[in-house]
């Protein structure tokens, strides 16, 4: 069966997947394109539904490989449900992993977020934390959803690479301290030098505007990068990033 | 004199700055906010035309306490001359500074950048080049125009900060190298090493897709950042911004 209209039931299922609150009702989000979609269901993420546009039969056959089945749609179905303006071809609604925050916290570097705003600054940063080998994201209230359309884009895959959790950032670093984390923020009144870390270690990013909140950061060691010219400030994912570099450093060193 | 149309000679020469082939032809580019306004000023960049929306009597009185004149628009005409959808009372056509390379280049670090193709990442690594130090900014042919309302509110009041070159990157190289510039460049076959600088060095940044061209990277010394993730890559603002902060930090240290 080929759905050519945008008014068919699974199409404007999918559609209202671009709203957070459809995703959490669901516990469904959407992915697109070709690397996103064969990475997830390589990564263990369970697909729930999925679309492949009508003629192409290269991913038809690459979907019916694995033993899944799919929807075929009109191109102009297609661009209805995703949220890129050119869709590559596929897309599907994957089930969101479980991001509860675990009894026991991986060893390694954590990164976590608090009320960080902008969808394509917690892509990249994810993103980073990915490539510098942290073991977890952390997101606490008030950030945006890692699941939606531009975060996910922004990680460029790294969205199923390692896990996610989601809680009360005080209540988790609390928890984390006792395993015998050490946390350490970004914060204006920190000292201008990183510091020393164990193997086990937690940097937390505040938000774009205000920093990390007080609640927070008297948790934390607080450590700022230096500064030499003109510029008041870094872009938030860089700054970020550049923090997450310096300890994933430190760590190696360490070992 | 109120503008109210759109319509108006001065605000269809002032909407034509939006794209790149006028501000090359006119030497002009447009800037927009409270803050880069004043900061350009500030900066002994001379405006040309200065626009306050009408009942603006702060930015009114601030501007002619300057000693610069000034013209009054209504808001429609202030949203079709502006970039950003919300515009905040104010924008100015300013002169273009000269982006000849100079005779003898200023010590220190310099970012050039190869046929870097996005505004929001040339703005970003501009704002990190200032915020660490950087003496100049020199765009190789093919880059994305520094002065486009994108890349400069990437760069957040950067763009005034160091001086901006436009120029043959490889000519330019060569030219550096004999001033005695060590030549750094960033490429997936470099070693996993931050070279140690002296005084006087350039870092090149290449293109978000193909990365530094051959004929540039032969000239320089190629180095890349370690990747302990899953990750391919980092994010081409990100990655530039960590090699900047490196350059900088092992400068300081030789100081």
């Amino acid at each position: 069966m080929l759905i050519t209209s945008t008014k068919n039931e699974t199409v404007k299922r999918l559609r209202r997947l671009k709203e957070r609150a459809a995703r959490r009702e669901t516990g469904l989000h959407l992915i697109e394109g070709e690397r996103l979609v064969f990475d997830a269901v390589n990564s263990e993420i369970r697909p729930e539904t999925i679309i492949i546009e009508d003629g192409r039969d290269d991913l038809k056959e690459r979907i019916a490989e694995l033993g899944l089945s799919y929807t075929l749609v009109s191109r102009q179905v297609l661009e209805a449900i995703c949220d890129t303006p050119s869709p590559q071809g596929i897309c599907a609604s994957v089930y969101t992993p479980d991001t509860t925050p675990p009894d026991s916290y991986l060893s390694g570097m954590i990164v976590a977020l608090d009320a960080l705003q902008d969808p394509g600054n917690l892509g990249t940063i994810l993103r980073t934390a990915d490539a510098m080998g942290a073991v977890g994201l952390l997101l606490g209230e008030g950030c945006t959803d890692v699941y939606s359309p531009k975060a996910m884009r922004a990680a460029m895959g790294s969205t199923y690479h390692l896990p996610i959790y989601r809680g009360e950032l005080r209540k988790e670093l609390l928890r984390l301290r006792e395993q015998g984390y050490k946390l350490v923020c970004g914060h204006l009144k920190g000292e201008e030098r990183i510091p020393e870390v164990g193997p086990c270690c937690v940097i937390v990013i505040g938000n774009e505007g205000n920093g990390v909140s007080d609640d927070i950061s008297e948790l934390c060691e607080l450590c700022r990068l230096p500064m030499y010219g003109r510029a008041e400030s870094l872009n938030a994912s860089v700054a970020a990033s550049i923090l997450i570099y310096e300890l994933a450093k430190r760590m190696r060193v360490g070992v």
